[in-house]
């Protein structure tokens, strides 16, 4: 059994079941929400259970999830999920606020938070009756689903924007995904991918469609919570591309919140590209949204085009959060500053990060404040970035002499 | 406290007492052994004790480390090991045994299983009262060394190799090391950094010379055994470079069954590239260690002079291990079968897999064994095998009539 109780459109309010294969609203074609029985939730598991369990994945939490344990049990499955948060006073002085932790989401098996998303896909896709699961992505939606539903022995198709890193290309290649690099932008790629999903009746792991996602990534707020002994933090920041991770972020401490398990919520920092914020735009300014350029390095979270910007404005909106723009050099320099603590993020990864320091800067947090930034995704993902942010090696003979006279310069 | 007894020379058998800078013998310069009062450790903790422990990492071995519980419960630290032990059933099928795991260490924080030593060196620089540690190194011991360093608030010099894949070198400078790229081999690297280590007194994380790397590398094999419940498999497959990991391996598992944690070990297999074979060569045929050019995409056990061989012999020996050479060509087909479970490795990291597939062909060892790969390294440092080994991604317009005509001929 589960705890859900059904879905919610978030645009017209229309109820309906959740079937492991629902996508959208059955009214209005609105983005879905699901919900759950929170006092059965808590009935059925405490705090202190909760520590005592010795799963150490993001199915820990099996009763706020939309799955069957019966499910999750029989699959050759990776290992998602209680990744590290670290607390890092060290980091915190050099922004400028009394307590930061980072969650280390890089470690995850396809090294990005959206191994979370993808696991769950696979669970869903399982429990619909299908075998081929597809999607389009940037890459870190892309590499996950291909490694996860490779663990589960499903097949893939997937759809990337040909400026795609090499490197993420090449990760989802090897877990035998069939890959189909689009001559065009995200939302072209977008549009190809719903097509053929559409034609050939994949299971569809696009996330602005797919409510179920959201359900996987709002692990990564159960978790901090359980790391924190259920204090929660004054902030918490993420970056933002086409907005559902933030939003899973927010749908998963609404749940502790609502099933008792915290007593306060954070508010959210949401950090965006300046080359590419149509999401913080639109909220700062109260408008509605209107699509971007896509400019920046961070390319996970280069969407022009959200798909899924309600859940994600609303979020911010109602956890009271804060919308900040940071420069690809802010990016770059947040790389170094996390990799000064042994964490190596990628640009998008980062980019959360980045946006404590401005937010500091600007003077919209305080400096007293407790912060956790969620890096999302790994720095080895772009390491071409990463050369960019680090500079070349300093490259010597084999000969000592030569070593000391350039430590007497150094 | 701790339960070591002091370090003995694997050469002439001079002991002496071990303290935290140590590093080779006093007597002949041999390589050191860490030695444990094992009825100690046995008394001091349980399997089952163990078993309930909350400590997520490599320390929660604390009682078989070298270490002052003090040392590590002081230090900032990045979460080192528990890394996922996998039971592919499918991939058993294809290899042709009973039984395979796989123990994916590439998602340790710096993405190698070398984390697990370099979060020693780091601990024992604190315990000799330094906060320099220098290295030579292909590359993962290097990157992690400057992560774990970092996290400490440790300053690094690091000397690679030119060779060294510019993901690795990437992550290591992001950490924020000094890195010097040395214009030769590894050997020319090797000699370079030990010249400036003793010029300038810094703390030595060199495997080969420093005897408590190898009791960090050894916590794999703590892992595996707690998490198969201490019931040893048939055999351990590891990839050999130098010869300090399947030497950690080796030593891991030994001081189990001294602490009578286990009541057999398993046999040794030790896989190195048919381009690079130097340790293999020489325990097959019985004869001295000799060098060999270093001629294999897997650079991380591109090592034709190994700095370290006696105890990696000796561990294959007293193992009653089987030594197998594979063509780069066999990593890169493994690099696809581990894959097609959803496990990216680097070619060194899938190196021991590629010799269970050789070892199952030629007959060495019988198909209902029962058996453990570790996996090393991520996919993720050498993107540019990866591409080779799996081909280009089929390129597309936005055109779903292009797509279906694709499908059709697919």
């Amino acid at each position: 059994m589960n705890y859900m109780t059904g879905a919610v459109c978030v645009k017209c309010g229309h109820e309906q079941e959740a079937m492991p294969d629902t996508t959208t609203c059955g009214c209005c074609g609105g983005i879905l929400d699901i919900r759950y029985d929170h006092k059965k939730i808590r009935e059925a598991l405490s705090p202190e259970q909760l520590k005592s369990r010795r799963e150490q994945s993001m199915w820990r939490y099996m009763e706020f999830l939309p799955v069957e344990p019966e499910t999750v049990a029989k699959m050759n499955r990776l290992r998602v999920g209680c990744s590290p948060l670290y607390n890092v006073p060290r980091l915190a002085e050099r922004l400028g606020v009394k307590t930061l932790y980072v969650k280390d989401d890089g470690i995850n098996p396809s090294a990005s938070l959206k191994d979370r998303a993808s696991a769950m896909a696979v669970m869903k896709a399982a429990e619909a009756g299908k075998k081929v699961i597809a999607c389009s992505s940037t890459g870190n939606a892309a590499s996950s689903l291909a490694g996860n539903a490779a663990a589960a022995g499903f097949e893939t198709y997937i759809f990337v924007p040909e400026r795609a890193p090499k490197g993420k290309v090449a990760q989802l290649m090897i877990f035998g995904a069939h890959v189909i690099s689009v001559k065009g932008n995200y939302e072209d790629t977008f549009r190809l991918s719903a097509d053929a999903i559409e034609r050939y009746g994949w299971y569809n792991r696009n996330a602005a469609i797919n409510p179920f996602l959201m359900e996987g990534k709002k692990t990564v707020s159960l978790e901090i919570a359980e790391q924190l002994d259920f204090k929660m933090p004054d902030y918490i920041a993420v970056s933002v591309g086409d907005g559902c991770t933030i939003a899973g972020v927010w749908k998963g401490l609404k749940d502790l919140y609502e099933a008792g398990f915290v007593d306060r919520l954070p508010k959210l920092i949401s950090v965006q590209s300046t080359g590419c914020c149509p999401i913080n735009r639109a909220v700062a300014e109260g408008r509605p949204l209107e699509p971007m350029e896509e400019n920046t390095i961070a390319d996970s979270i280069a969407v022009g085009v959200p798909r899924n910007p309600d859940k994600a404005m609303n979020a911010i909106r109602e956890s009271k959060g804060i919308c900040v723009n940071v420069s690809d050099e802010e990016i770059l320099e947040a790389m170094k500053l996390l990799g000064s603590y042994g964490i190596f993020g990628e640009p998008a990864g980062v980019t959360g990060t980045a946006g404590i320091k401005k937010a500091v800067e600007e003077g919209l947090i305080a400096s007293d404040s407790t912060v956790v930034s969620i890096v999302t995704g790994n720095g080895l993902k772009d390491t071409a970035n990463a050369v960019r942010a680090a500079g070349e090696p300093l490259s010597l003979s084999p000969d000592i002499d030569e070593f000391i006279r350039w430590m007497k310069g150094a």
